[in-house]
């Protein structure tokens, strides 16, 4: 068994091959924003299309959506984001920098975990009693020094529509994609026969104006979402082998589809003070990454929370009509909400082996998830026979599957770039090649070589 | 030959299909926004994936990128947006709602041709030739009042970043999304082995704080663009030859993939003084919407101008080495940016036929872009023999494509249901299907149906 990567491991290989850069680098960079490489856009498109695949083409319970990022703002005070989307903030009294106060705590407590009960969990905190523990334990910044007692801040992001001054409305970027689907509950119901149980789902982009901690592409302001709203009559389905439905399939998207390791992932139920007032139950579920075991979906019974705040303040119905009884109801809802660059990492840092025998980093990546299915090398490049011949194989394998070309460097080097990037395969083409048109097919995770012929390959690396 | 459709029928077909909703509709709008409903989520979703496939995947000289919304701010003052990214506004005098200058000057040419030249041009006009010109013919407000003089107003969206106030630092909503391939230009360089000329592709979210004239997703605030840059040496790579190849290539996919009509396809050269200072040449794709020949995809050689802003306000070396003659040169590039909107909306005009005759309409899509492939029917829902062997048929089905279900009303309608949505293929399993497993099979665009065998079915669909 090979040791779990580090982050920096994973950091320095996003970097050198090109899956993510700090934001506006040639600028010094932003606070927590990355923008994603070649490779690493192409990995979030995989991501995006099996996620969409198996939540909403392949089920005929769920339809997708794509709502805007500045939606009305009275959205977000019906959703209790305006009051109450906040994060307890701690300065440093000498930097005047800024923390999280649950984060600083989290961190004294995993230093002194001693001196806590041994159920203590730091989401259990409320702005009051972190101010105690705070002053109890004399928890310091980083740099050492006092810090102020916590407050609490907003972080929705906020803009203005109106290109002239004097008449700008304030908007809020979207904190989640959840409340674009309830905003067009009413629209999905009038213009789709759609009856319950049903889901719908979306995929993008969401912003949170938080004080981050330097945990790489897991929390940045900028990030993206795919969630579902699954909407049902409690009455009629009841929601705990629901809600037990739904893990089962998340856990065999995240296990089979994406092919993470089960052994990295697990449950954990929140607890009565973390969950929302509304919840009656929420499950996270955790990969354990370099850092730690941390949220990378999570999946919520929310009840007719929503729907109902959003009654409240539009004053419109939202109620459905059940075709068959012609009764009304609020329908229930249960969310799962994936962090789509939460998952990402999750991907580079499953995959990633330091195989120290070989002296090579390679990222095990499934099929599915790389870039390339094949790398094709000419063993030379001033033998115009060896790289037509090779030339004629890559053309030919792209029209069905996607391959890239390297004649730089020696084989060697050649194989161990491609490792690094998670290509499945890779085939060189050398002067046996020109005698009985037979190439070398090597295996990224075994290293094997083999001879097959030119017919084969196409086979081989489907 | 059907008459095209007006935007009136556009927009309701919308709304009432689920391909797009107003953005925050129960809590009455929100100016110049839409969410994109369940077919439509899908539709916009095919775009991408097409684009994605053609521009991308099955080229060897691109590679892909997804930035942030969020950029570093200097980033918009190299490239002149946050000088110069303007629009020219009006104020009516009386109400004190705003216009765009230039379109009230359109607007009035279009009824008044006769008193203007026949090469007149709005694009030509600038801020000091369109008052003059307001003052001289006299144009009022829609509402006919008299109008302010026309001033410039910046389109970037503002936010800030950092929770506490005190300390926040502006940053802009991207006005497009080329800024984040530029200003990545050298990581790409770093971490990809690529050679020019070789493109940059990238799709996304961009703002912009506009002043609109209900062309509904024509022209909104939030938008979605997928934009290239291509980068060459035009000492190496003519650029005359270049631009023309990437013309034909956005036909073709236009065209052929998307299968929009050529005739209503047109290039519009831009004038001199319509075109950026540094660009020598620029083109616009423009197709023929319900209100008019307006652009779908521009593509402007763009000359050095972009990288050589960031190399002068970074002070970074954004150049390329030539790997062969260690020549290094600040790249050119040839830009085509597509509206992802605007393609959707081209595609529902194109697409869409109000067949009189036969009392229906219908969206001619190519059968890429529908959401289902095939539309399963029981005849009645009281008869389970019927609706069983239904259920088999669009269970194996499900297996290869994605189809639909269907079982209310009177079969005449939901035929017609499934036309408006742009459905292909019709398949009805009756009594007679009970006795020799044939089922009818109706063909969207002719509404000829004929008897088919079940085995038969998954080929014709494909």
């Amino acid at each position: 068994m090979v040791d779990s990567p580090t982050l920096e491991q994973i950091v320095s290989l996003a970097k050198r091959r090109g899956f993510v850069f700090p934001t506006s680098e040639i600028y010094g960079g932003l606070a927590n924003s990355y923008d994603y490489g070649p490779l690493g856009a192409e990995l979030l498109r995989k991501i995006r299309n099996l996620w969409w695949e198996f939540m909403i083409e392949r089920r005929d319970d769920m339809v997708g959506l794509d709502s805007q990022i500045m939606l009305h703002p009275q959205t977000w005070v019906a959703s209790g984001h305006v009051a109450s989307f906040t994060d307890p903030l701690v300065e440093d009294k000498t930097t005047h920098k800024r923390y999280r106060a649950d984060h600083l705590i989290e961190a004294w407590v995993e230093a002194h975990s001693d001196q806590v009960e041994p159920n203590f969990q730091v989401v259990d905190l409320n702005l009051e009693t972190m101010a105690q523990f705070i002053e109890q334990h004399k928890i310091k910044s980083p740099d050492g020094n006092p810090i102020t007692k916590p407050q609490t801040f907003n972080l929705l992001f906020e803009t203005s529509i109106g290109s002239v001054s004097g008449e700008k409305s304030v908007v809020y970027l979207r904190g989640e994609t959840a409340q674009g689907i309830f905003s067009n509950f009413k629209q999905i119901l009038d213009s789709n026969r759609v009856q319950l149980p049903f889901g719908v789902g979306q995929i993008g982009k969401s912003f949170r104006n938080e004080i981050t901690t330097g945990q790489f592409v897991f929390r940045t302001l900028e990030f993206e979402q795919a969630e579902i709203e699954y909407f049902f009559d409690p009455e009629e389905t009841p929601w705990e082998p629901l809600l037990e439905e739904w893990k089962k399939y998340m856990w065999e998207f995240a296990t089979e589809v994406i092919g993470l390791k089960p052994e990295k992932l697990r449950w954990r139920q929140h607890t009565d003070k973390e969950r929302s007032h509304y919840s009656k139950d929420t499950y996270d579920m955790e990969y354990l990454y370099p850092f730690g075991w941390k949220e990378l979906w999570g999946v919520a019974y929310r009840a007719d929370y929503d729907l109902k705040q959003h009654i409240q303040f539009s004053a419109k119905n939202l109620e459905y009509l059940n075709p068959f009884t012609q009764k009304r109801i609020v329908p229930h809802v249960i969310e799962p909400a994936l962090g789509v660059n939460r998952l990402f990492l999750a991907i580079l840092c499953d995959s990633y082996v330091d195989d120290a025998d070989k002296q090579r980093t390679v990222l095990e990546l499934k099929p599915g998830l790389s870039t390339y299915k094949a790398a094709v090398f000419p063993l030379v490049r001033n033998k115009p026979e060896i790289v037509e011949k090779a030339r004629n194989i890559y053309e030919n394998l792209r029209k069905t599957a996607r391959v890239t070309w390297d004649d730089r460097g020696n084989i060697g080097k050649r194989y161990l770039s491609q490792d690094e990037i998670g290509t499945p395969w890779g085939i060189t083409i050398d002067y046996q090649t020109l005698e009985d048109d037979t190439v070398t097919l090597r295996n990224r995770d075994t290293t094997e070589q083999k001879r097959v012929t030119i017919a084969e390959l196409s086979d081989d690396i489907r």
